[in-house]
């Protein structure tokens, strides 16, 4: 039997009225009492408008403040929602409305158009979130409680390789999740989480629920901005900030001589391997990087450098959060597959055969040092295996980020009549082309001989998919703009 | 389906293998590695001597360096530990054991005598607890992981009116009652966490856990002394201290002129009512006193006013922790029953037909304020019914005891031919006895006439039971030393 908790934000709203939820860098604020209110009167309307208690209904939104709104108001109604990317094309969108069997969609402003298209050829019907906003009477019952092993959420994996999968989320994934979170960092009364993040991902959603069952105030950002994010933390009492690699990049370069202050925490470094050098450069500005390890289907990190080890440990994303475990499919010491259990891990994916019970195994490549500690190494599949030797794209590419000029690397096998696969290099230049000299002068003692790539290809950008992962399959196919170095 | 975590202690010790578990005031220390290390080992011991996974293991034993590594032991064969209070009788021990069905006894220094006497016409086993230190080889395989809803402790409730009966708590009820605290409290990195209540009880007890939960060093103190505890808050760094209110007394009494630390963040006060005056004076001085109310079926606190509200709404209890819920059997604003609903809620009693989902009605008296804050009244069934009014001892307790010369008061009914009961009070002296004229001046204007007693007796002593918890209806009984006012 799993367990009935009250509804968070019910609970949230008793406990703290008066506290704030949700702020904005445009000044739009709400207390928890306010956000409560607020949830409850959408999900009157959304029952009025026909969604009952397990309907699938699609939310295609950026980040705004009608969000976190939305989404506890499916939690009043009792519905599951189905987070939808906005960087996605209507034909993608499509076949995850079906997939996911979704019987609504709801749509945020200026995307009115992307909707439509994804639905020509079904039968959803669509509506913007302003006619969620229209004060309806209240007439009908709301949740007061979940059971934690109920369905919340649904978000489609990236999808590298293969058609994406629903991963579901239960209440108690979710609030499992920002539980541990809390474990690991600790929970200070002047906390303040900045979402910069998409919240259609699991990364900027898992803020909003952190909000609720901490009562902690989150700062929305409808989308990264330097500028913003410096500010936020200067001046608006941020203390922590989820980013991905090319956020904390920029903001590095932005602080120039300048430091946070004390009051700020905690930067949470998500969404895979990190250039060493860009951790040694944030360590010199004393910026308190955490490093973390985590994907959809373990509803944000699972894995986490703590406070007391976040210099000690450069480039290790950690240990395995509390309630977590992981280990990896490999003699001690070497690189193996990463797996993990726990209660934030999903049970599985929509309409798919799944084995709640069996540890999840990830697909990434890691492995721990003596003390214990995860160093994620690359994907499983994206392994280059040149003369017997395995090669890993991502430990490449960090080295060649490093090089000034650099801006962007991706890396990836070529057959070879010799070695079976060499790595070659494609690279967006920081300003202007290098000579391949500069290149190899910038690596040198840094990767060993079977490691150094074989070509440089220059290109304007690389291939990435809708949740800006590196494709790392299509980097010879995307290479029309090309240009051999 | 419950959830499976992994052993707290196993985990804890692979996060923070280096961090201070346990301290005392004579300068033992123990990491968590280390207290790891000694519970594998002395599980090792229990399994020798032949412990089993299910078995009934009492323990009785007062608060000494052995008691976390003895429950830890435990939890690490997969036995139930069953806590024995220290100042019961023999006869009472013997009722426990045969009613928990005991298969096993383990006892601390100084309590052999009163464990033989125990055990007098039972076949159990007693082992003296210095037995466990010794080493042996690791021969059996322990425990990695719980099932959150496995029993893993029991304790005696104090049983002021019957039999008494063992609370079962599983390892979830400990782990939400710890989550649902830091939820409330918050978590610093540096939290030290004081213990100078009996570990056998659940106020003492659940410390441990919170310490292995957070990764959090507690102070433990064999008992309370008033300067052992200022010493520990001053100068050892302690953050956080539980205490009942005969301890807070006697702590601001020695306080004098002087003020904690800002380092020292939470005096938590359990044990039943309070006198306002002594919330007064702890709050002229500054002391962040976090009124809760709890009770061993609900493994420790459920409800505790929070930092922001501490000075708002002294007298209060707050409101239930984060996953509790908490309400009153009345309509609004009235006294009434308190019933309370969780996951930290034991789900039953030892061997007693139990009804699990149901929520538990305490047996306690209380209102909510118009913001939703709790007061507690009084128990139930010490009401005293006069001229068709309520009137609740602990009021009339507090006020008493607020006048100087008081030191302790009881208060109970009396069987009256007009008013049907009437209060009588039974006072301890500070030094001497009071008038009759003097107390009434000291309550002037604090109580309607109904409430007023009607009699006086000094006493040397008030009964208690062995939990220290005062028994009302033996007032009249214990009254042999007394002596009317």
């Amino acid at each position: 039997m799993s367990e009935r908790i009250p509804h968070w934000l019910e609970k949230q709203a008793q406990l703290n009225p008066e506290q704030t939820a949700l702020e904005t860098p445009e000044g739009y604020k709400l207390t928890f009492n306010e956000l409560r209110k607020k949830s409850r009167q959408m999900a009157q309307r959304l029952m009025d408008l026909g969604v009952k208690q397990g309907d699938h209904v699609a939310f295609l939104s950026g980040n705004h403040w009608t969000y976190p709104i939305f989404i506890h108001a499916i939690s009043y109604v009792g519905a599951v929602v189905v987070l939808l990317n906005t960087r996605l094309t209507s034909s993608e969108i499509s076949y995850q409305l079906q997939d996911a069997q979704v019987e609504h969609l709801f749509v945020g402003s200026r995307l009115e158009k992307l909707a439509e298209d994804s639905v020509a050829e079904l039968n959803i019907p669509i509506q913007g979130i302003e006619q969620l906003n229209e004060i309806t009477e209240e007439k009908y019952a709301l949740k007061d409680s979940f059971m934690l092993n109920s369905v919340y959420t649904m978000m489609y994996t990236s999808g590298t390789t293969g058609n994406p999968k629903a991963v579901m989320h239960t209440y108690g994934n979710h609030w499992y999740s920002a539980v541990a979170s809390s474990l690991n960092l600790g929970l200070h009364l002047s906390d303040k989480w900045l979402a910069c993040l998409p919240l259609f991902h699991v990364g900027g959603f898992s803020i909003l629920i952190k909000s609720v069952v901490y009562g902690m105030p989150v700062f929305l950002m409808d989308k990264f901005n330097v500028k913003d994010v410096q500010e936020a933390i200067f001046h608006k009492g941020v203390t922590h900030a989820s980013v991905v690699t090319v956020m904390l990049q920029k903001l590095v370069e932005e602080l120039k001589e300048r430091s946070y202050p004390d009051s700020f925490r905690c930067m949470l470094l998500g969404g895979g391997p990190v250039p060493e050098s860009l951790l040694h450069e944030s360590a010199k500005k004393q910026i308190p990087v955490f490093q973390t390890y985590g994907m959809t289907e373990t509803s944000s990190q699972i894995a986490t450098l703590s406070p007391a080890d976040a210099f000690k440990k450069l480039g290790s994303a950690g240990k395995a959060l509390s309630l977590a475990e992981l280990w990896i499919d490999a003699d001690k010491g070497e690189t193996g597959e990463i797996i993990v259990k726990g209660p934030m891990v999903s049970k599985g994916y929509y309409n798919r055969h799944n084995n709640e019970d069996r540890p999840l195994r990830t697909g990434d490549l890691g492995y721990e040092d003596e003390d214990g500690f995860l160093y994620v190494v690359d994907r499983v599949k994206d392994v280059i295996i040149s003369g017997g030797e395995n090669v890993y794209p991502a430990e490449i590419e960090g080295v060649l980020t490093g090089i000034p000029g650099i801006r962007e690397a991706g890396v990836t096998g070529r057959k070879d009549a010799k070695w079976g696969e060499v790595p070659v290099a494609f690279l967006v230049a920081e300003n202007q082309k290098l000579s391949d000299k500069e290149i190899i002068n910038g690596m040198a003692g840094k990767l060993a001989k079977y490691k150094t790539p074989k070509e440089y290809y220059w290109v304007k950008e690389l291939p990435r998919n809708a949740s800006n992962k590196l494709l790392r399959r299509h980097l010879f196919s995307h290479l029309e703009e090309g240009d051999r170095s």
